[in-house]
């Protein structure tokens, strides 16, 4: 998505360790006219799906899975942080290594708002290792759900978290693909 | 807000210790059109203010305000909760107590986001002791912005936060007004 590649070059900072920064934009400071085009960017991808629920994970998806949910006029669920690791009998869970932070999130979802009927579309702003979408596609299993598919705003190939996804059968549709990037610069591909 | 106290008394949980669910379509699963809904009424609200920033508090507030912010076609940041208690010099920060949790969160904004030239309007989902909103006002008085009010989608009005921000000179609108809450039912007011 041409747009998004713009804005990447012209906001994005990188920052030693292979981060890059795009919280003027995306993730602190969001641009919602930004974030509404890549959700109809999604919904065009994913058009005639029956995409009947968006998944996310708090808190940088939440927004554009909100917008995401507007296109498709179905209901938006994001999965929660966990302060307790107890199993509950009313919430599926499952556990989220974070690649920036170097811990591990028990996320849950409430097994009312995921069920056997819904047909789902993942939705996160980054897919680097694939943690996030991996552990919110086991909620998606764990409810007997269907997977429909998943959207990442900014894809970073070589850390093969999207290709691992792919592996697994599911449809990922990244809209900014980076395959290198250091002091000079950051190739799309 | 008629349609948003109908869906509260559709689809709100009462439960004990004063706590009303509305997690099956406001904060766990969001209902997109309900919520740009919302963010139009507060557009209609706050219209002709010059509003050109929208801040809110991670996670619930975030949905609500991206859709805010499209409507006002200006950036929305939020303040995240911090790990560390350290004084970054490129950060503001304040204290939130939360009233659900029983905890305080250290709340933080990049001070790239946030400044004189900004008239800021903030949203969250909830309004009860205002712990929240009176911490963004502080993040707001920081950075030597100006604030143009609040909105909020629920007050519980019987726990004092509007009146107290209201007092203090802010601009409060909040969509569901809710006076009283008990076993027997919810008034607004």
């Amino acid at each position: 998505m041409e747009l998004l590649e713009q804005r990447i070059l012209a906001d994005g900072r990188l920052l030693p360790g292979g981060i890059l920064k795009v919280d003027n934009f995306l993730n602190h400071q969001m641009d919602p006219m930004l974030l509404q085009a890549i959700a109809k960017e999604w919904k065009r991808l994913f058009d005639g799906e029956g995409v009947n629920k968006i998944l996310t994970i708090e808190a940088s998806g939440i927004a554009m899975a909100i917008l995401v949910g507007l296109e498709f006029g179905c209901p938006v669920v994001f999965a929660k942080k966990s302060k307790t690791k107890n199993l509950s009998d009313s919430l599926y869970q499952t556990e989220v290594p974070s690649f920036t932070h170097g811990n591990t999130n028990t996320v849950v979802v409430s097994k009312a708002y995921l069920g056997p009927g819904d047909r789902v579309l993942l939705i996160d702003d980054f897919l680097a290792t694939g943690a996030a979408l991996i552990g919110l596609k086991a909620l998606v299993e764990q409810a007997g759900a269907t997977l429909v598919g998943a959207g990442a705003a900014i894809e970073k190939r070589f850390q093969g978290g999207g290709d691992k996804l792919r592996e697994a059968g599911v449809r990922v549709e990244s809209l900014a693909r980076i395959v290198e990037m250091d002091d000079t610069g950051i190739k799309f591909g």
